[in-house]
């Protein structure tokens, strides 16, 4: 019997796009995410997996509608798995006032130490350990050749969960990711709430202080829009580059004129970011 | 002076999509549609426009930000124009039951002639006439060479307007269009609501009827999935396919297998409509 239950599938491009659900033991919620099985897969073969994590107010559907991620995964053969931001549901407590950059749709990809957020704020735990189990149990996923990308506060998911674990993953990329959450607005907010005021605890989630403390990557792609409205204030991309300069990590950085926060800067791009994941999958 | 103002613009493949605002004096209301400017436009050429007509629920964004079709556009030199699907706002009347398949979202395309619906129902002449003025004195358009294209209702929009001006358009395709109006339960319900129960007066709004009567176009596209659960009951293309048959209009006509009604099929096969339109309107 399977754990996860199917809520929607739509042929793709030859594959097909599903929506599951499953009662997560880490959020203590049901947790939806969206799975895009290529053809490939379809027809018996165990794929290369992407993941692929989503930015602030995002749920699994964001990418899965927006990215048009779907041709070229079903071109080059990749299982590309979406999961939503945060757990939601009754009895999941939410930013006070409602903010949009805490609580509901801003997990932030850590385990909350705080409380009240500490028993169901655990997007880490889950998308580290819980959802992986789940789609190479479920779905026709090869889990020795997976990479992970994301937009905004999920490339700094993307990043900080590839440098805590490099041997999981062959490859790992970003659009506008949050390079030093604890020296951004958002970021602050985000990990003095789910963490508390201990800043020696929110290193491992900085993907530029992990490096600073040792952790490494083989390479990283990141494509960072020009007219990005967050890149000064919360993005800092230059924070990342010096971080890997200093450290022998060749990050290709490629500031992408005119370009802004949006999935149609994340469409415009997001096949260059596939085939580089292919090329590190499929070597 | 601008009669359209910009509501959003976004980098993207190269060129720009933009929504923009008007107040039309067709509907009476403001107006959004959504256009993208490739590249080639940005660069001062006056381009091929090819519509893009949505189906019922629908708002300009929907086939905006889920077809993909802006990196086809930005390649093939294609302004892409995509209206809303009827009036909104404070005066507006909608289906008494609030259904969505009558009322806001839902305008048919048709020029209603029936009370409440007569002032602001008039998307036939809303889009015939009125946008495409807008579009050719304030966009990089070449109205000599435009094409239409729709889906499910747009798409019975798209044939129906192009059946009804030929020599306005050099190309016309289809994503699973309602191809009889007439003779289904969304046309019947919408062409008597808005036009009343004379059916001999609801002839121009489908295009089986509208071929059988004599109009004529140079030929067709139609992609239908054949897992559409719409298929049987409200598009049925073989009432299509029949006409042209009889006409001599060249139908190219593909049941897409698995295929469903969502965006997904769209994003699928709009390359293929985009390089039918562009193999038409730079010939």
């Amino acid at each position: 019997m399977s754990v996860a239950e199917v809520v929607s599938r739509a042929r793709c491009f030859g594959g097909e796009q599903r929506v599951l659900r499953h009662a997560s033991a880490e959020t203590g919620t049901e947790m939806r995410f969206a799975a895009y099985l290529p053809p490939q897969a379809l027809a018996g073969a165990h794929v290369p997996v992407v993941w692929f994590l989503a930015g602030l107010t995002c749920t699994e559907e964001n990418f899965t509608v927006k990215a048009g991620a779907q041709r070229v995964a079903a071109e080059l053969g990749l299982l590309l798995v979406a999961p939503d931001t945060s757990p939601r549901g009754e009895g999941v407590p939410d930013d006070p006032e409602k903010a949009y950059d805490f609580g509901l749709g801003a997990g932030f990809y850590v385990d909350a130490t705080q409380q009240p957020w500490a028993r169901h704020y655990r997007m880490r735990s889950y998308i580290e350990r819980e959802l992986p189990a789940l789609v190479a149990a479920e779905l026709p996923a090869d889990p020795a050749r997976q990479g992970i990308m994301g937009h905004s506060m999920g490339g700094h998911g993307a990043l900080t969960i590839a440098l805590r674990d490099p041997g999981r993953f062959r490859a790992v990329s970003a659009f506008a990711p949050i390079c030093s959450p604890m020296r951004c607005p958002w970021g602050e907010k985000a990990l003095g709430g789910y963490l508390g005021p201990d800043r020696a605890g929110w290193r491992p989630y900085d993907a530029t202080a992990l490096i600073e403390d040792g952790a490494r990557v083989a390479d990283i792609l990141v494509d960072q829009g020009g007219a990005d409205g967050f890149l000064e204030n919360q993005l800092m991309p230059e924070l990342l580059e010096a971080a890997c300069a200093k450290a022998g990590i060749p990050l290709t950085l490629r500031r992408q004129e005119g370009y802004d926060h949006s999935y149609f800067f994340i469409a415009s791009f997001v096949e260059d970011h596939l085939r580089w994941h292919a090329a590190r999958l499929k070597a």
